[in-house]
């Protein structure tokens, strides 16, 4: 097996992580976020934009990235649905911001109420302004494994979206397993099929655990060469789609595995499993990282 | 990647999983087991002849192996520590037996008081008499990817310890990631290195998830041609090393997986889910397996 020597964590915990979970504070994310630095994470989604009708967990997210204390080479991202929360985002000094699209035409009209097609056309208002304030947009990808109601989605419509997204101007496209159905085979002939149309350096794997495969899907597309995963501290997050079922892959987990298999994160595993056990404590919960539960123990 | 086109599952849930649960009733480990058959496994540890004031949840194995309604192409199989469990584990009609050794001097002495040459000499009448009775031995290795008192475990060792047993007789060897900490390409390693010394047709993975890395572990590992894989039904038994930590890789997840690779099992995953939420009813707490959960929400 051929690794990359190094790989990127994109932190979504505070974000994709938080939004699943019962509120916590604004000073509790504040807190999150500065510890995740401090642990060597450089990119962290730590904001979303969206209707805080739909996403009361979020609501706080302009206030959150106000009194964050920055680190200097680690970059703050918040998650923007539209020019609306673009601007939100640009207001409280986002570094750059993600849009989201899906695989799944039943996935985006239950999700977004809107077709695929509806949805890449809305994103283009957000991309000029974006160009014009010159933020990096990232995209992701939903349902790249398959789709709650439509089971099973074609690689080839995979690929097509993600096109779609990079060549609209998203500097990274992130392929989000959202349901975790996913297995190794299938997940790396996916990412296969994405780097023909979009350059693997410009791809991001964002497994959910949600059947236990996340880690193990992420091993096997490690050798298409892609080097960027997103993951959540704690694990925090279920999934939206099976109450009571994991959502998001712990970073803990995913980076001990990457240092066992000698490939550099830049990142200290102990001051990480702190931060995912702070929260987890300010959430009233148990840790979702095995790694942090045996350190801890 | 090229893997094996079947994968014979081991499963240790009712011994190696319930000996770490609070106890259950003789009937619950009955119901259990038959519930393991009808899913389709066809090897299950259903017994252990430790002593009891070691092991009390193991108590009962003789009514347990003696009450079963077995399944005429399962094979029921008993731990026997020693000749006196032989003799007991013969009288309840076992159809195989296990041995235990380690990898780990430290763990050795810890865990059966008494050295890596003292247990395997102690093993050599019980070998006699089963060879006598023409009961088929497996040997456990424990250790194999690092020791609680030891921390790493040369793979030299893990060798010479598993040629050693198959050379007194055991005709499979289990390869224990007793604590877990393995990572996939030092579990290949590993697994290579014993495939030197003992035909990879006869090794048989027993990895543990308190990392969170069994399945990736082991997926790097069907790779070497292995192609039995020990696990629990439910992630059945905790870490006794370390409280509150996970153990075993839960059945449903590893299925789960090997399905999706295309590998043939001859189980049907959610009789085996069944068979899973019922005895974590017993006991009382949730399921350990991801998919199980995602079945059941």
């Amino acid at each position: 097996m051929t690794f990359p020597k190094q790989v990127s964590i994109f932190e979504v915990g505070a974000r994709d992580g938080l939004q699943n979970e019962k509120p916590v504070s604004t000073q509790d994310k504040i807190v999150l976020i500065q510890d995740l630095a401090k642990a060597g994470i450089k990119r962290i989604e730590s904001a979303s934009f969206v209707s805080p009708k739909w996403v009361p967990q979020m609501a706080d997210s302009g206030e959150v990235l106000r009194n964050i204390k920055r680190a200097a080479d680690v970059t703050y991202s918040a998650l923007t649905p539209n020019l609306h929360g673009l601007e939100l985002a640009l207001d409280a000094k986002a570094d750059e911001v993600a849009i989201f699209g899906a695989a799944s035409e039943s996935f985006s009209q239950r999700n977004i109420n809107c077709s695929i097609q509806e949805s890449i056309a809305r994103f283009k208002p957000l991309m000029q302004r974006a160009k014009a304030e010159n933020i990096r947009v990232r995209g992701y990808v939903s349902c790249v494994l398959g789709c709650p109601y439509e089971g099973e989605i074609d690689v080839s419509e995979v690929a097509r979206v993600s096109e779609i997204l990079y060549k609209m101007g998203c500097y990274e496209i992130s392929l989000g397993d959202t349901i975790g159905v996913g297995t190794p085979n299938n997940a790396r002939k996916m990412v296969q099929a994405v780097s023909q149309v979009v350059p693997v350096d410009k791809l991001a794997l964002h497994f959910h655990d949600t059947y236990g495969q996340a880690l193990a899907n992420i091993l096997a597309c490690l050798e298409t060469g892609v080097s960027v995963v997103d993951s959540s501290v704690a694990g925090l997050g279920g999934c939206p789609y099976a109450k009571g079922a994991s959502g998001n892959l712990a970073s803990e987990d995913l980076v001990y595995m990457l240092h066992g298999l000698g490939i550099d994160t830049g990142i200290d595993l102990t001051l990480l499993a702190q931060a995912g056990n702070k929260i987890s404590q300010a959430l009233g919960r148990q840790t979702g990282s095995k790694v942090a539960q045996a350190l801890l123990s």
